[in-house]
This record gives structure tokens, C-alpha cells and sequence, in this order.
């Protein structure tokens, strides 16, 4: 940061096409190797840099973590946060494999280097699927080489394909962000949608910008972006062995991130980790709503997210609004036993803006209206914790469906 | 505890018929007062000694606690745990009701108390069901009054119908303890069937002794067998506003309990907790099996215990136990975002005694006999985390169905 003392400037943002590839200084590829079943279906994907550029990601929190995980971690210890491609697959999580899985995760990033001419160490891997199956790596292998070769822009749509597991839909979003000093473009592209839940959320999720950052201070601003996008969501409580969210900065557009270009950046990277996070949710197994859980007068910002959390993760509260009954009672169980200290009778609950618990009483005029709201598909939780100045926090989640108990019970035999 | 150097006298267990009047002193009652729609069935139970006597009970831990738990607690402290009845109903939970609501309980001591001739504070009450829903007083008071004056033994049956919500089966069990001073008897009576996990288990249960124990042992006692029975399960990870364990002494047998004498009143009791909890578990929401989830080399109790819990309380792999699913890809990534440190690599994990998962390599030639395993009633997972020597805890769960989400869309509209 150039100027530590420079006053934000103004900038605006507006949406663009495209994902991944939408920022300059960028290609992408995918191709069917095999690892999917499904005839043709894209199950590996490769996000290419022109030459070696600024990358940050953050890392699952699981204590069992993927190979591709460990891969990565190293590989961008080892070149001080500067990369030349992430290459990601599908249909396999390489976690549980052992040394071979780290062979197999290791590989994978030489075959891309070799196909792009750089070191292996300048290549970030990602993996997706099913836990304890060893990669095909005489499929991969091929169709690493196959994807190198095919690099091209304007096909981020095939590798926000590529990456989807149980995903109902593929995941991208782009936006131009207009400054003082001239326009900067942030894409991304994710995919859910089991094992979700914030402490590092996603499965995946890729975020690119051609301004220029330092790896540190791309860092800075993914961990920050995160905390209220990525690390806000949850479809079932589970963190997994391979959640990654990557960050790579081509410095095409010729702005460079400074102080006062700063926030520009995070409004930039926040509205693509925003959308890209709730498509999460949307498409989150078995969903058919999207729940905001909104905790206001709390103690602290960390409780209004403890609270936030466990109402989102309460297994009665996400079949509740499943079935659009208004069972406020639930919410004030799951607030109760979230370890948050508060006064259940200065608490208030509202669906949809409807008021339906005060001073320690239910509105139960009111149920209809709220049940009205949770026949829709934008559910609205709030609860305020009566603390005044409180602290805020939101959560993102979907409701629980039968769907989900189908696919989770079916997903591997 | 007359002599504290005793030695543990050698007792046997036997089971016995009936539930908690199966011990002498105690008779019940059960009627229907109409807070239940369906016709005749029963929703009010009335547990009475023939005198005040030892009581002591444990209470949700969830902050918000229904008006029924706050007047026990109340009645408790008043009566230094000496107490005459415990009166209970189903169908409406009376939590989140305000001040109405602590009137309403307070009235459910008072008639209580009236009908057998004893003060209010002599009186426990709980109550089960639908939170935020006031009390049909006017349906409840004629009821209490009829149970009062048809109280009998033999009729614990009835009783543990009345306490049932959405369980699919009432709970009860007796055993007689046989010491060298002579025979005592313990029964119980408890209620699932969602909100279930381990922090105040399970939503009600009731445990009565004939043998003579103080109030504070009794206390202790209670403590000590809920830790791995009525606290070691899991249906969705809900503790309650309303949950309650309770335990009434009568003394009648002649028994009294010692220092020499408590193991054998521990054995009883942990019997008769044991079976109900895992009833509880069996009658879970929507639940077609029970896992008994055990892990052994934990550095300590308490970790073992946590990861236990988040493997039970995983929505992955409660799902993959219903599908039949040997996943153990799941359990070990539960217990990697459990909090609790390992070394992946040097943990094990067996499905029915099948080793599937060592030295971090799947063993997938074992695959299909643990699914043959998944395929039965009775589940065994267990993990080791690789600690010499371990530590060791036993939760029980059940799986994760699509009834469960249809039970819990649907229960209150």
C-alpha cells in the first residue's frame, strides 16, 4: 500500500457477464475425463493466468484435510503467494488417500505446469467428491494435458461446470468496478452444496480480479470478504476435508490496489462472494428456500454469529420453514442453547418482519402473516437479543428437505 | 452415607414388570383432559408418593426454560427435595408463555396439592408439547382433579402413554436390586422424541426408587448415571426448553442406602436409564435405526465425548446410516471439525467391528460386508483417535430420515 494516509475513494459497481474469466489476464478450460460417470460430463477444470501472478486462498478448518488442500497450502508457502493456475477436478475428493493421494494431488499440479511451462509449485489443486477413492490419474492425466491446451477467455461457464458435484446449477458472477484511477473487473465462480458451513464454507470457490494486489494484501482482503460472504453460509454444518477459496489478482487492468483503492477491492470482491455465497445456499442440497438469519442487539458480534449459526444449523428450525410454520419457538430454543448469555423475556422474534414473540409472549395474531412469508422462497428470520448498543450478524442457510435425507442417503452406493 | 469405608456390598439385577409404580410407594394416574385433539387420549399423568419424600431432578441446560421447569426448580430449592408428586402433561410444552404461563404451572402444583392434601411446594410439574402455546386451564384443572382421585399401582402404563408426544411407543422399565440387606426396587418412565441431545438429555423422564436415599445422594446419584445414559444421546441435537430428569425415593422398601449400598443403587438406576435412553434413541423422530457411536483412544474423556457427539449429531452421516452407506469418509471428517486434536493418520474407523479406514488408507475390499452391517437395526461405529492409553465415551444416535423432516414440517399446522 502505497499511501497509508489517502482517503477511500469513490467508486462504483456495476454487474457484468461472464465468471472467472471476465477479469483481463485470465483463461480457463474444462474437459471430460472420465471421473464423472455421466457420458461427457465436465469433471476437470483449469483457471490459467497469463504468467505468474498474486494469490491468496483460505483453507478448511477441518482437522482431516485433502490432499489437494496440503498440496496447495505448500505450493503457496513455496512461492510467496505468486501462481500460474489452479487446476481443479470433480467426482473425487482426494482426502483420505494417504501418501498416494498426495502423489496423486502433486501430480496433478505438474502435469498443469508442464502443460503451461512454469514450476509445479506455481499451481494450486483442488479436488471435489466423494471422500477415500483414489483420483484416476491415467483419466486426469490425459485430460490435464487436453485442458492446457484448450485454454481460452469466455469459457469460465464450462468450468463453473466442471467443478459441480450434487450442485443443481453452475455458480458465476463478474462485476466491473469503476475508480478514480480507472476500471477493475472481479469474477468468481463456486459450487456447493453438502457439507457446507462457515468456518471456511464452501467447497469451492474462485475469485479473480485483473487490478493489481500483493499476495499479502489479497490475502487480507479474502479473509475479510469471507468473514461476511463464504464464512456466513451454511446448508448443513459440516465443514469438509477440501473447502478452498482461492484468490488470484493478473493486474491486467492497470489499477493497483493501494489504501485508498482498498475498498473499492473489498466492495468488488464482496459483491461477487455475496452472490456467488447465496447461489450456494440456493442450490444447497435438497433447498427450496433461502433463510437470512439476522441477530441484532447480541453482546458481541461473535455471539449475534453463535446465535446466528445455531438457529441456522437447527435441524427443527430449517424443517419449520420446509413446512411454512411459523414455530417461533424453535428459533428461541436454538438462541437458548447456542451458549450466548441474554434475557429470553427482552428477546423479540420475527419472520418475515412480522413481529411474533415480545417480552417474554407470543403474537399468535400474527401467525398467518408470518406463515404467508414462509411460503415464499426468501425467508427472513430476525431476532433481537435486547442489547442496547447490540451487535449484528447474518447467516445465511436453506430450509431441510426430505430431498436432502434422499441424496445424502444415496449419494455413494 | 452412614460409614464411608464400606466396602461396595455384592447386588444383582433382575427386570421386573412394570415401570415407576413398580417400586413400593408410589401410585399414579393418568386421564384425558382434552389438550390432546385425539379422543380419549391420554395427555395428563399424575406421579404421587404416599408421603413427601426424597426427590432431585436435572434440568435443561438451554437458557430459555419453560414455566414447568422454573416452578420444580422453585419447588425443589423450597422443599430442600422433599416432595409428594410430580404432575405432568402432554400436548403443550408451556414455555415461552410469560408470566400467564408461571401462573398456569404454579396452578397445576396447586390443584395437584389440593387433591392429595399436601402444600403446593411438595408438587414437581412438567409439561411437554408445542412451545408458545398457553395451558387449557379449564381442561387441565378437572383433569388433575380426576387424577388425584384415581390414583393406584399397576397403572404406570398408562402413565408413560400419557407423556408421549410424537413418540411411536410408550417407555418404561423396572428392575429389583438384590443386596445383602435386602431387595430394592427402581422404575422409570421417559419421553423422546425430538429436541434430544445430550447437555439435559432427553425431553422427560422419570425414575422412582423404593429404596431409602437422601435427597442430596439422590441428586448426586442422578448426575452420575444421566452422564452416560440420559446425556449420551442424540436424536437432533435439541436440547429443550422443557427437559427434565426426575428421581422420587420412597423408602418403602426398607432399604436404605449407604456408602456400602450406592453401587448397587447406581447399577439400578444406570439399568433402568440405560433402557430408556436407548428407547428414547429407538423412538427418535423418524429414526428405522439406533447407532451406538463409541470412540477410544481420546486424549481425554471430554474429547471423546465431542467428537462422539458431532459424529452422532452429523446430518452426513445419520444420512448415510439410513441409506446403508459404509461413508466412513464422513465420521472421519466429523471428527476432524469436532474440536477435538488428532492424528487422522493414526486413526481407526470400524462400521459392526469392519475396519475401513487405517493408517490414512481406506480398506475398500471391506466395504460391502459393512454395508451388510449398515443394513440391520443396530449400528457400531467406532473410531479410534490413536492415544495410548485412551480415553473412551459411547453416544447413542439414530439415523436421519425422510420421516424425521415430514414429522417436523408438519407438527404444528
Amino acid at each position: 500500500m502505497a499511501n497509508t494516509t489517502a482517503a477511500p475513494q469513490a467508486s462504483s459497481i456495476a454487474a457484468t457477464d461472464g465468471g472467472v474469466t471476465a477479469p483481463f489476464g485470465f483463461q480457463s478450460a474444462a474437459v471430460h475425463c472420465g471421473i464423472k460417470a455421466a457420458q461427457g460430463a465436465l469433471d476437470l477444470a483449469v483457471l490459467a493466468a497469463d504468467r505468474a501472478i498474486s494469490a491468496a486462498a483460505l483453507f478448511t478448518t477441518n482437522l482431516v484435510k485433502a490432499a489437494p488442500v496440503r498440496v496447495s497450502q505448500r505450493h503457496l508457502a513455496a512461492t510467496d503467494g505468486r501462481v500460474r493456475a489452479i487446476v481443479v477436478n470433480s467426482g473425487c475428493a482426494n482426502a483420505c488417500t494417504g501418501e498416494a493421494g498426495m502423489r496423486d494431488a502433486a501430480t496433478m499440479a505438474s502435469e498443469t505446469a508442464a502443460g503451461l511451462g512454469c514450476l509445479p509449485e506455481q499451481i494450486l489443486v483442488a479436488s471435489t467428491g466423494v471422500i477415500g477413492v483414489a483420483l484416476k490419474m491415467d483419466l486426469l492425466t490425459p485430460g490435464i494435458r487436453a485442458a492446457a491446451r484448450s485454454l481460452a477467455r469466455g469459457k469460465g461457464d464450462e468450468a463453473a461446470r466442471a467443478i459441480m458435484t450434487t450442485d443443481p446449477f453452475p455458480k458465476e458472477r463478474a462485476v466491473v468496478v469503476s475508480t478514480g484511477v480507472g476500471q477493475f473487473r472481479v469474477g468468481g465462480m463456486a459450487k456447493g452444496s453438502g457439507m457446507i458451513e462457515p468456518m471456511m464454507a464452501t467447497m469451492l470457490g474462485f475469485l479473480t480480479t485483473d487490478a493489481a494486489v500483493a499476495p499479502a494484501l489479497l490475502h487480507r482482503a479474502l479473509r475479510e470478504v469471507a468473514h461476511d460472504t463464504f464464512n456466513a453460509i451454511t446448508v448443513d454444518g459440516e465443514p469438509s476435508t477440501n473447502d478452498t477459496l482461492f484468490a488470484m489478482a493478473s493486474g491486467a487492468s492497470g489499477v493497483t490496489i493501494d489504501e485508498a483503492a482498498y475498498p473499492a477491492l473489498l466492495d468488488g470482491m464482496r459483491a461477487v462472494s455475496r452472490e456467488l455465497s447465496l447461489e450456494i445456499v440456493r442450490g444447497g442440497e435438497g433447498a427450496t428456500k433461502v433463510i437470512a438469519v439476522t441477530i441484532t442487539g447480541a453482546p458481541s458480534e461473535a455471539d449475534a454469529r453463535r446465535v446466528a449459526r445455531t438457529i441456522a444449523n437447527s435441524l427443527l428450525v430449517k424443517t419449520a420453514v420446509h413446512g411454512a410454520d411459523p414455530n417461533w419457538g424453535r428459533i428461541l430454543a436454538a438462541a437458548g442453547r447456542s451458549g450466548a448469555i441474554f434475557n429470553p423475556d427482552r428477546a423479540t422474534v420475527k419472520l418475515g418482519g412480522v413481529l411474533l414473540f415480545e417480552n417474554g409472549l407470543p403474537h399468535d395474531e400474527a401467525a398467518p402473516e408470518a406463515e404467508k412469508h414462509l411460503q415464499g422462497q426468501q425467508i427472513a428470520i430476525e431476532m433481537d437479543l435486547g442489547f442496547t448498543p447490540g451487535h449484528t450478524a447474518t447467516i445465511w442457510t436453506c430450509d431441510l428437505s426430505a430431498e436432502y435425507v434422499r441424496i445424502n442417503g444415496e449419494y455413494r452406493t
